[in-house]
């Protein structure tokens, strides 16, 4: 029985206990969100992740993708990059290796990774194409759905799966034009095997088949967006909103098999059109979870990229996404580092945390303690109250004040020693 | 003459000339809205600047603050400061310096300095008292005035003046009482003289004598908040639009004088906010630029102010603010480095331009030109068309690709070469 079929009886399994306890919301209400598909909690007993939930009413979530590449092959650094994640509050991380063992290297992680961990099984099965000296395009359904289940089996709690990528949306696509057609590696290697074999989409056409497979392993399914705009100028046309009304109807066929599902949306998006991507993806796909990779609110920032996803998460989440996929300074340029990592992770949980206060302001303890710390000019206690608390100690000790109780900005000319002293 | 008033009897002078043909508009349009009121051009004739244009159907503009503390006092460093906020990109930059010798500095930055710059002058008047072995709430009126005269004289282009911190909006804040009083250094100072002495604030029971000193050097005044709030649970309160009140009222006499003026705001708010503060503003203060210190969406996150201010520049931006004051990552903990402040503008940068091509797509050809250098793996094209090349080149070259056409990232696994082979 999945996690999401066994709240609708009313019993309130550990899992769900757990989140409910963390995002400090009633048992019942979290379980009833489970069971309407509001919220999704990632949750392969295999891996048996702490875990955590995604969705309405509850805090915006930051995942970080690792993973690695043809060119960089070095599992101990992923293994270092998933701690450096996990140090700097990720929720979830993605593993998205394509280099490299990658069945040895997903299982390390999650041998690793005490959160929920995701993958794009796609991958794996275009690669193994690859190694047995063919082509993309050659690999079989059935090397798609036993991907799929080789990850699951390994205790993948959450699957990128591209099954909104459909013959119909791909020509709606070509009819259309775009500058940059398909930027989705998962929704390119679809196009490409749908286009050159003239079928439709396995994931699309066998659907079924995959639910069997996540109801299984109670997999949660991220369905992805394989059309997602890859620039500013092919936002939210008709490529994109063709397949999110795809991935609506896919939402209700999982939720009536209790697999849990939730929808990822773009991507490069200019900041007006993020609040109306939010409000569709939730009315077409009935408010599953919406999971954003950003949105980059401009082209043209690469090397700031972790800064243009906070700038567009921080928006999209106010307005209602529920999960940031995060953003490195490498982004469009090269595989992450380690700092890059560490970057994309802090500017995306500043953007969650932005965006909970914003929704719900029991959130904002900590901004109120800090508040009270900096009136009172309690170093400690600001420390405390940061979200960094050894990057902020960092900044301060780099340049120390001569008098411990202001700071080397203003000195003796601290508005809130002044007032304290005349006004009250 | 000021710039303002030259421009009602429908003359473009040739600094509003040069600022119509940067923003690409009709030189005609701009002058009307200049005379109006809508638009600001800081520029005082003994400085002489590039002239740039603040508010309404331009560009998104970005200021850096600098300036000596009275801990740390290394003048060369500010000029290094100004020239590395000059090659990132700030639209102007204002001293701030209240250490070491004030005019000197301020000189040699008006010398080095070929953007507007802007001071606020009343810092110096204060610590002149202080100088003299006495409180800051001795300085005279007289030494107020004086201080902006003296300034103005040394071809400064705008001017901070708290001229809206008035007795009624201090009893206001008394009365309802915050978590962080005065969070504004000038507020504060000025709050605290009209404590000590029993008597108005001179800046606003004075403001004809300030107007006075304005339209003869034809200086732009940007009339500060001091009553901004310092954290997101005093946001939005009464004492701050109290003060934003009197404000549109200084506003208007400003204009009728022909002096240029812009509105400051906040500070600390959090997202759900943004879009009001910046509404109210312009209704209140007739369409008055508004120049807005971050927002910062979040008090939780020193040592990424930066971050945490694109966030909230890019939202208010986005809704109509004009002018974006940077944060650095020592906001709240020191004095900025040289680092600090390259960080600080980059970020502001980035928040500017996102809003630009949220505002009007005619910004966007940049971004047009990156996605077109992305889809066919032109890397020549791509660092031309970013805002920041050669930090993208570094971050390209630090992880190199086997394929030079490719990235580190997906090397041959590449969406957009493989729908390249497949699609079309």
């Amino acid at each position: 029985m999945t996690l999401a079929s066994s709240t609708s009886s009313g019993k309130v399994p550990a899992v769900l206990q757990m989140v409910a306890k963390a995002e400090g919301i009633d048992p019942q209400k979290l379980a009833h969100l489970v069971t309407h598909g509001k919220v999704v909690v990632p949750y392969n007993a295999i891996h048996a992740p702490k875990p955590i939930g995604i969705g309405e009413g509850l805090r915006v979530k930051v995942n970080a993708n690792i993973g690695t590449s043809p060119d960089y092959v070095n599992p101990d650094e992923e293994v270092k990059k998933a701690k450096t994640a996990l140090k700097y509050g990720a929720d979830t991380i993605m593993d998205l290796s394509i280099g490299g063992d990658i069945d040895q290297i997903r299982r390390t992680l999650l041998g690793t990774v005490d959160i929920p961990l995701g993958t794009v099984p796609i991958y794996q099965a275009a690669i193994d194409a690859i190694r047995r000296g063919k082509a993309i395009v050659d690999m079989s359904e059935d090397d798609m759905f036993n991907a799929i289940e080789r990850q699951a089996k390994d205790g993948v709690d959450f699957m990128t799966v591209h099954c909104g990528v459909t013959r119909e949306g791909v020509e709606r696509l070509k009819r259309q034009g775009r500058i940059m057609d398909v930027v989705s590696r998962g929704g390119a290697f679809l196009t490409a095997w749908m286009v050159h074999h003239g079928k439709e989409n396995p994931l699309y056409s066998g659907y079924d088949q995959l639910l069997d497979i996540a109801e299984r392993y109670d997999i949660t399914l991220s369905l992805g967006d394989g059309l997602r705009p890859g620039c500013i100028a092919d936002a939210s046309d008709r490529a994109q909103i063709q397949e999110l009304v795809v991935l609506g109807e896919l939402v209700k066929r999982a939720r009536e098999r209790g697999v849990q599902a939730m929808v990822e949306g773009p991507g490069h998006i200019p900041l007006d059109q993020i609040k109306t991507n939010v409000e569709i993806e939730k009315t077409v796909c009935n408010n599953a979870p919406f999971y954003v990779l950003g949105p980059i609110a401009t082209d043209i920032a690469p090397g700031y990229d972790h800064i243009v996803g906070a700038i567009g998460g921080a928006l999209a989440a106010m307005h209602g996404a529920d999960f940031l996929c995060y953003l490195t300074p490498s982004e469009h340029l090269a595989l992450p580092t380690i700092e890059d990592v560490k970057l994309g992770v802090v500017a995306s949980k500043i953007a969650a945390h932005a965006a909970d206060i914003a929704r719900d302001r029991r959130w904002a303890d900590a901004d109120v303690g800090m508040a009270s710390a900096r009136g009172s000019a309690d170093w400690e206690g600001q420390f405390e109250h940061a979200l960094y608390p050894e990057i902020a100690q960092e900044y301060r000790k780099r340049r120390k004040p001569m008098d411990p109780k202001t700071c080397s900005m203003c000195g003796d000319l601290c508005a809130l020693r002044i007032i304290k002293e005349y006004l009250r």
